[in-house]
């Protein structure tokens, strides 16, 4: 430093205490959203495909569901189905695993049900095969019904 | 068939039709939903977290984001997000790679992005990790602002 004058001195200084404040301000953890703050968030996507897998279904469907602070997104019954998540704690198992009296043909026409994102603040990445429609018809629930 | 009399012959034909009908209706392919239908859909949950992988980020903020057939979610700015990915074909490593001008600091405190769901039909799971927030405020683009 003894090399620099009294003018380079300033600038340099000033350049360094805004790359500083630049650097401590960017670098910062990211602030809570809008969306986040206080409560977990919920914000799941969901998809029904044909195939036996995920990583090989064709997707048919999928939409979006949010559950708080109010139910939400593009599914067709927000609530109802925010209502059956909450029921489950969040075990996308118990929705899919219903055990049905229903007669079902034996057939392999499988259908992949997925889910994604986050419930109450924590990652989701669910994925179920049933092996027909019918077989579907109890364990799609309200969750997978869209 | 020969031990079965008139009355039970009819009563198992019944039943067995009626097994049949229905096993053929509900074993069939699910029928293109009210939300699916003439347009592949776009239908997204993207995540902001703490940590240097999807598997081990500490989720931070999350929301949903549909592009069809109006934008939507609980994104904060929908319409400009799902501009932004249509500009990008759906290519989300051509948000997250614009290289920035900034300057940063080259302090390891990684953020990762997530984005399930489906991109015009097609399923989507797209990780990206920042070395810090710095370096994610251009990456971030629109679809992460949020």
């Amino acid at each position: 430093m003894r090399y620099i004058t009294g003018g380079i001195a300033l600038g340099a200084a000033l350049v360094l205490g805004t790359l500083a404040t630049t650097a401590q301000a960017t670098a910062a953890p990211a602030q809570p959203s809008r969306s986040g703050g206080l409560y977990a968030q919920s914000e799941l996507v969901l998809t029904v495909g044909h195939g036996d897998s995920r990583a090989t279904s064709t997707i048919e469907r999928a939409a979006t569901l949010s559950c708080r602070p109010t139910a939400t997104g593009s599914h067709p019954a927000p609530r109802a189905a925010c209502a059956q998540l909450r029921a489950a704690s969040g075990d996308f198992g118990k929705v899919t695993g219903v055990v049905s009296n229903r007669v079902c043909t034996k057939e392999w026409n499988p259908i992949v049900v997925t889910a994604d994102g986050v419930w109450e603040g924590r990652r989701v990445s669910y994925t179920y095969t049933f092996a027909n429609s019918c077989a579907m018809n109890d364990g799609k629930g309200l969750v997978f019904e869209f």
